[in-house]
């Protein structure tokens, strides 16, 4: 838990969103990247030591598209940067936070991901996330 | 906008979700402050460069007792760190952006803030905030 690497916020168009982040923030757009197996199309905007990720659904039965319709568009979750995501995991779990996936996964912008469950964390949805290097 | 100053988490006990947060982030809480004006206690982790602040309602009428009738616990807003908000006010104004407040207040952990509307923001609420320095 070195930083909050990003924040992601759910949106139903980065087309209208992008130029609307880039007013905000002062800063372009760095990156555009489609995560196929989670059906959403992502986008990046540096803020100091922080990022800020756009998520627009690529598909109905996307998490994004049931975020949306269930809670309107607005802040999705928060990742944190860590060092070695794998021991993180053994760390949380043991501190009876819950694992919504068991193994790392491939997220965008080249890091291992994993969420935890909301409901072991006040409702907020959470990500570790650890750069997946240069493989 | 230097960097995600904070990220503000509507919980409805700080005495229930400060020792959750503790463990999720490996850090103690540094701060406790009510802000009668606002009608909420908070709490502060820190977390690198970052913190996490947890807002407690003090009464029914309070922006967050409102917010977790209608939401639920979870992430209430995202705050920026601005070298000079007034500037930054001017700026985003100037951009179409519309203000909750007119002129700078006094929040918690010694900052002077303004929130963006969030229909202004792909229902976001985002909050800008200056070190309120000495004084």
């Amino acid at each position: 838990m070195q930083k909050i690497e990003h924040i992601g916020i759910a949106v139903k168009s980065l087309e209208a969103s992008n130029p609307l982040f880039e007013a905000l923030l002062g800063v372009p757009c760095y990156k555009e990247e489609e995560v196929s197996s989670e059906g959403v199309k992502t986008s990046f905007f540096k803020n100091g030591p922080n990022k800020i990720e756009l998520l627009e659904a690529t598909r109905p039965d996307s998490p994004i598209a049931k975020f949306i319709e269930k809670k309107g568009e607005g802040i999705h979750h928060i990742a944190f940067d860590v060092a070695d995501i794998e021991a993180e995991m053994k760390r949380l779990t043991a501190a009876g936070f819950i694992l919504l996936n068991e193994q790392p996964k491939r997220g965008a912008d080249n890091k291992l991901v994993v969420f935890l469950h909301p409901k072991s964390t006040n409702g907020v949805l959470i990500e570790l996330c650890q750069d997946a290097g240069e493989s």
